[in-house]
C-alpha cells in the first residue's frame, strides 16, 4: 500500500512546506510512517530556511490517486489543494484556516486552531506526545512562525505564536530576530521574478457567496519596485479575471519593512475593495492599505462581509 | 453581551446533551461562563441519565441571534443545527461526524476525532487541562458513551471509547453493564410514541451528492413492536418524503438486544438502499440490515457511495 502523503496548499509557502516536513517528522514517530509531499514551487524564503537547517524539500506531487490517504496540513478548501482531492480519503487535516468547501464521507481527525501559523499547533502535538522536537525540525516550525506572522508582525499572530517562535529559536540555535529578517528578505527577492510569477506565486481562489475571488500575496522590501512593472500586471491579471471567470482579483504587495499593502484591484467585484477598506482605488486600480498584512484576518474576511451584503 | 451558548444538533440524542452539559462545566472552570442548551426534546434515555446524576437538563431554544458567540457539540452539518446558525459566530466545534456543509468566514477551534462519541474526547479534554471530572460530568459523558456505542457493541466504538467507559463508570460509581441496559431500556421505551413521534424523534438530514436523504433511527427491544404501526408509518413517511422534498427517507428500528435493525424505506431513492445493502426490500418496503446499528458508520457512509455513483 502506498504511503499516506502530508501536504499543504497550492503556491506553498513557509507554512505549508515546512508543517508538511514537521508533521510527517511526527506521524512518523508516533504512530506510521508517512510522506511528505508538495503541490508547487518552493518560494525562495522556503528555500532559504530548508538550506539553513540542511532539509530537502518534499517531493512535487499535482494530484492524488483514487482513494488514497491523505492528510492536509495548512489548508482545508478543497479549491486550494490537490486536484482529484474530492476522491482521495482524508484521513487527518490540521489547520489554521477557515472552513470552507471541505467535506468528507467518514468521520477524521480535524484540528483546526484559531492560531497564526499551522506550525504552533504542530509543535503543540509534540509536546502533547511527549517527543522531542529536533534542531531541524525546530528550524522549520520556527521558519513558518516567521513566515506565516510576518516576524511576530500580522496581527494573525497570537500569544501562543509569540511563545513557540521564542522556544523554537533557542532549539534551532538562530537569534529570532536576525534569521527571521533574512529569510523574509530572501522572499522579498523578486528581481527574478515575471508579472507571471508575481500574480500566481501566493495566489489562493476563495468562493465568497456567490462570487469567485482570488488574492495572490508578495512581500516585498520596496513595493513601488514591483509596480514598475504595473501596466504588464493590469493587463495580466485582467486576462486572468475573463480566463478564469473571477469576480475580482486582488494583488497584494506587502511591505515587509512598514507593515502596510499596495494592492491592485481587477474585475467587477472592485467596488467590495473600496467599500470594504474604505479607500478609493486610483486611475491604475491601485490603493494602499495601511497596516493591512493578513490576507486571511484583514482581507478575506472584509471581502467575505462585502460580498455576502 | 449574552454567554456564549453551547449546543447539539437537533433532535438531541444522549451524548449531544451530556456533552453540550459536560463541555459547558469544563469551558466554565478553565476561560469563561458558556450557558448549554439543547434545541428539542429530551428523549427518555437521557432523562434517565440526567435523573440517576441529579443533573438539570440545558435549555430549549430554536435559533440563535445574528452574530451570537456558539459553540457546537456532536455535529457540524449546518441542516442538523439551529436555526439561523449561519449568521451565528461558531468559535468552537467539538465532534465526532463526518465533516459536510460546514462553513465558517473566520479560523476557529474545530476539534473532530473519529471515536464513537462526542464524550470521549471531551474526558480527554478535562485531562489535557488537568481538571478533575466530577461524579455527576462522569455520570453524563459514560451515558453519551453507552448510548452512541450501544453499550460498547456498535462498529463506531474504538479502544478509546471502551477505556474511556470503564475509568468514567468508576468515577460515576455505577456499574457500566447495569446501568448501561437499564439506561438503553428506557430509552427503548416507545409504549406512548405516536408514529410522528418515532419518526421524527431521533432523525437528521443530510446531503448525499444532489439527494436529500433523512434517517430517523429508534432503539427497541422488540422492533415488532414498532412495525405493528406500519401502515401509519408508511402514510406518514411518505407524506414527509413528499413535504420535504426528499429523495429517501429511511426509517431504522434498531434491536438493542440482537444488534440488527429493521428498516423502512421510501422515496425515489429506495433502489440505493437496496443496492448499497445487498438486500430487497418486501412489499412493505421493510428489509433487515443483520449486524447494522450504526447510522453514521454503516448506513450513510453506504448510502453516501450509493447516491455519488
Amino acid at each position: 500500500m502506498a504511503k499516506t502523503l502530508i501536504f499543504g496548499h497550492k503556491n506553498p509557502d513557509t507554512d505549508t512546506i515546512c508543517s508538511a516536513l514537521a508533521y510527517a517528522d511526527l506521524k512518523t514517530k508516533t504512530s506510521t510512517e508517512v510522506e511528505p509531499a508538495r503541490l508547487g514551487t518552493v518560494s525562495k524564503e522556503t528555500q532559504y530556511a530548508l538550506d539553513h537547517f540542511g532539509v530537502d524539500s518534499p517531493k512535487l506531487i499535482e494530484k492524488v490517486e483514487d482513494g488514497a490517504d491523505v492528510i492536509l496540513v495548512d489548508h482545508n478548501e478543497f479549491q486550494q489543494s490537490a486536484e482529484n482531492i474530492g476522491n482521495a480519503r482524508i484521513i487527518e487535516v490540521i489547520d489554521h484556516h477557515r472552513i470552507s468547501n471541505f467535506e468528507t464521507r467518514e468521520p477524521l481527525y480535524f484540528r483546526a486552531e484559531p492560531v497564526g501559523c499551522t506550525a504552533t499547533i504542530i509543535n503543540k502535538m509534540y509536546k502533547e506526545k511527549g517527543i522531542a522536537v529536533s534542531k531541524e525540525v525546530a528550524g522549520l516550525l520556527l521558519s513558518a512562525i516567521i513566515s506565516d506572522s510576518l516576524l511576530l508582525k500580522s496581527p494573525t499572530c497570537t500569544d501562543e505564536d509569540v511563545d513557540a517562535a521564542h522556544e523554537l529559536a533557542e532549539l534551532a540555535e538562530v537569534n529570532l530576530e536576525t534569521y527571521g529578517l533574512k529569510m523574509l528578505q530572501a522572499g522579498a527577492d523578486l528581481s527574478d521574478k515575471t508579472v507571471t510569477d508575481l500574480i500566481t506565486m501566493d495566489a489562493k481562489e476563495f468562493s465568497m457567496g456567490e462570487a469567485k475571488v482570488e488574492i495572490a500575496q508578495v512581500n516585498a522590501v520596496d513595493t513601488s519596485d514591483i509596480y514598475k512593472l504595473q501596466d504588464e500586471l493590469i493587463s495580466e491579471v485582467t486576462e486572468r479575471v475573463s480566463a478564469n471567470e473571477l469576480d475580482l482579483f486582488l494583488f497584494v504587495a506587502t511591505d515587509i519593512l512598514n507593515n502596510d499593502s499596495e494592492v491592485l484591484a481587477i474585475g467587477k467585484g472592485t467596488g467590495k475593495v473600496e467599500s470594504g477598506f474604505g479607500v478609493t482605488l486610483d486611475g491604475n486600480n491601485r490603493a494602499l492599505l495601511k497596516g493591512v498584512v493578513s490576507r486571511k484576518k484583514q482581507i478575506v474576511t472584509v471581502l467575505t462581509d462585502e460580498f455576502l451584503k
